[in-house]
């Protein structure tokens, strides 16, 4: 298979759930890749080396940064997050859709890099309600709490900037609109020029 | 609801089976509304007017060409096709999605006049099996089969003027294809503008 793989960007504001409904989309479709991140952040409860993140320390992480090694990084929250490049170069030669779930300031570096992968932007049903996620978090001390909530305003206005929209509201509902955006993706005659020159000059089946 | 409808034109040369789909399309989602075309060509068998044409003489046709009340309108094969403006328009209005399925003169003028609209490109699975289907129909002359298949070959260049490409191989995989490209464009961004400002400003419920 010569065909080249999908970039599929998710991201949106903190607390929009974009981590479930990543989640979610992977459960259904197996055959998506996700690229794992990065980061100097502490492990959360539960979260695993290699699955969840890279935990790192700072010092690694900016000798990777000099070194170009990533497709994208940001420091939030004073934590480094960033994408190893290597990784999602050879899943895409490989014909495969990787998935990144990344934050905003994550999601612009890579539309300078990759302009031609699929970014979608996951909304919350509405600001209350985001306030209520965030909340219910748990791990926020007030001062962090108010800087999500102010900074989650900021990037929903980022919204414009990409390509699809989805309201995180039903988790079914959502879920089957990531799974069709892949899908209509692919059907693109914009990623399928080579193929369709082909058939459509030599005959060749499909 | 103020939001503005889809115009999605299914087109493809003339055998790839772009009708079939259409059909079985329209019974998975009964919310689509089918766009009837006007024609000069007598009825096959089973044909009701109204429902898969409005057939009418070519005196009225090319009065209604002068009138400007086509969207689009074609001769092919010695017989007039068009799309009757006024109702695809009432349509969308009510924030109804509509299908054209038309032929690829029809399906470029249509682009013509509406940008905006989702242009579908129905392939076959390869040309000899084009050239099956085009026999099986049966109502052909030697003439006319030859007729139509330069021009399906000629047609399927056609296909790089189109958002997306579907290849008829598998018709529910097919249609698979076609209802995901549908629920993805309703997630674009550019489609969803006015809808994402106001709730990004103003926090309101999506």
């Amino acid at each position: 298979m010569s065909k080249r793989g999908l970039l599929i960007v998710l991201s949106g504001p903190s607390g929009a759930g974009k981590g479930t409904l990543c989640n979610l989309l992977l459960q259904r479709r197996p055959e998506l890749v996700l690229s794992v991140s990065v980061t100097t952040r502490p492990p959360r409860p539960g979260e695993v080396h290699g699955v969840n993140y890279y935990f790192t320390d700072v010092e690694n992480f900016e000798r990777m940064i000099e070194k170009g090694e990533f497709l994208e990084w940001a420091k939030v929250y004073n934590n480094y997050y960033g994408t190893p490049k290597k990784f999602v170069e050879e899943q895409l030669q490989q014909g495969k859709d990787i998935i990144l779930e990344i934050d905003i300031q994550g999601a612009r570096q890579v539309k300078e890099n990759c302009p031609d992968a699929v970014f979608i932007f996951i909304l919350p049903p509405d600001i209350e309600e985001l306030k209520n996620r965030i909340k219910k978090r748990g791990s926020e001390t007030k001062e962090s709490f108010d800087l999500r909530i102010k900074s989650a305003e900021e990037e929903l206005k980022a919204v414009s900037d990409y390509d699809y929209a989805v309201v995180n509201d039903d988790l079914e509902e959502a879920v089957k609109k990531l799974e069709s955006i892949i899908i209509a993706e692919k059907c693109k005659v914009i990623r399928n020029k080579d193929l369709l020159h082909c058939a459509c000059k030599e005959g060749i089946k499909l």
